[in-house]
């Protein structure tokens, strides 16, 4: 079903998104959307759409809208972040060059709002009001994250304030456009929302947390890539939290000093994550999230065998040790 | 009557712009919208509206998404630029860096869709188009600059079409907008926003021409600084197409290799401009753009008093020499 979902999306993007003049402009987006990627969240609007008893047809440009949206928030994050990779292949700032980068982004939140045009009215302004507040949201979690850079006060609370609105709102509008597209009553589109917020959480927070306990013959990018990049995940920011003085002192001294040997640091850190008992509570706020995001689809006035869907869906997300 | 309308549009702006959390997010944003300018657009959609039987109060937020857009993309062209100043302070990437220069300028972007969330669903939709429309041309236009940089065979007609996606389709929508919200007839809001392209067209002429020919105790910006920054301007490519072989190559010369004494260089480019002809070609391409935007208001169902509104302001508009 999954599978379908994506299979018929990659079809209509191919479709849709086509490189005309000027050129400089067009291909790099044509790039980037070309790249791959689980396409996770178009997926989940198709889904809702269908789910709530529409076609998910009627669903492909929203999801295309999403999907578009949450590519050019990665050429521009690419920038911010000077990553020269992005699934494997030359960023678009790298292969062209920041300028590139800033304005065929630009050019893609525009697209995003324009493939909404096709909605009749009422569900476009639903659509496009909802785009915005979220588009806006993942801006305000992108700047949060630049703000925690340089703080050493970040509490767990801000931490999940900050993940939420750079990836969850994404994911939970990705599903509550589908809900709204079918038709959907406000509670359950607000209900599905929920669903996705935490689920978003509880994805981002298996992020922190494979990123230093994946299994690196497949987890695609370098294991410790936070820690060497001394990154406050929820991970760090718990053991600080729980750890003794001189665990904290250690900690502080391995993330703020040059360490030149990383896989050293790596260990010492992991160490210190599973001897304060942060990877424990790690994997407890994963398991909560997805949990509570599973209570909210117990309110969803949909069949059981539609929840058992989503369930599923969840969980293989949230299963996977990549 | 268009200091009014100027008074207030800023009235609205700041009651409507405020800088929350994250305030690095929208510092910058309040910093761009207060810098002064002469808030041409928003004025003229505000008072399209009037000029349709509106009243412009009801065209405040377009003009405000109008103004807000038209600030994001000199953000992010300040950052392409490099240009260290923007009506005579710091550019935002200057006064915080790119990253935020990127960041706040998306957000703006958004903001300016959400500030037509105030319109009933269909004048929404007809305004979220229009301007999505006119945004991708300007990101068009922008692209069309660039490409122009590096090549040496732009034709007149090319130029043409790069200043009107950049600059003249803004102009154009901002007073298209005023006509949508005071419920104009398709025809005449389509006259409108050809009158705009026009004198759109014609405003960016003379600004090539004053960047040359401007007033240096008046003009605020360097004159002669398009030929300093080897900028094919109209006046530029025209004097190409007119020159004999030998003025050609100076030209060429002049503007494709290292020259030290700037003072030296504006003279023998404006001299070649005057031989050439095609400084007495830029005026008469301005007067006739000039014209063909009063010639397009003739077709307008409104009154005289009314034409007479939209063409002191053409005329006034046209007879700065600063």
């Amino acid at each position: 079903m999954i599978a379908n979902y994506k299979s018929v999306f990659l079809n209509y993007l191919e479709e849709r998104v086509e490189v005309k003049e000027p050129r400089n402009l067009y291909e790099p987006i044509a790039y980037i959307l070309n790249l791959g990627g689980k396409k996770l969240r178009p997926i989940l609007t198709l889904m809702a759409t269908d789910i709530f008893g529409g076609n998910h047809k009627k669903a492909l440009d929203a999801a295309l809208a999403i999907e578009v949206f949450h590519n050019f928030t990665l050429i521009h994050d690419d920038i911010m972040d000077d990553a020269p990779l992005r699934r494997g292949n030359q960023t678009v700032h790298e292969k062209w060059d920041v300028n590139t980068g800033i304005l065929s982004g630009d050019a893609m939140l525009i697209l995003a709002y324009q493939y909404l045009e096709n909605y009749e009215v009422t569900t476009f302004k639903k659509l496009t009001s909802l785009f915005s507040k979220t588009a806006l949201e993942v801006c305000e979690g992108q700047q949060l994250d630049i703000d925690f850079e340089t703080r050493n006060d970040v509490t767990i609370e801000e931490y999940i304030k900050m993940i939420s609105l750079k990836t969850s709102v994404l994911v939970a509008t990705a599903l509550k456009m589908g809900a709204v597209i079918a038709d959907a009553s406000t509670e359950d589109t607000n209900h599905i929302y929920n669903f996705g917020l935490n689920l978003g959480i509880a994805f981002q927070l298996q992020d922190d947390y494979l990123d230093a306990y994946g299994n690196p013959d497949t987890f695609g990018k370098q294991v410790g890539g936070d820690i060497i990049e001394n990154k406050k995940t929820y991970l760090y920011i718990k053991a600080l939290e729980l750890s003794s003085e001189s665990e904290k002192e250690t900690l502080n001294k391995l993330f703020n000093t040059e360490q030149h040997d990383y896989q050293q640091k790596i260990e010492k850190v992991k160490t210190i994550f599973e001897l304060s008992g942060a990877s424990e509570k790690t994997r407890v706020a994963i398991k909560n999230y997805t949990q509570k995001a599973f209570e909210v689809l117990e309110s969803i006035s949909i069949t059981s065998e539609k929840k058992q869907l989503l369930r599923e869906f969840g969980e293989g997300l949230m299963n996977r040790n990549v």
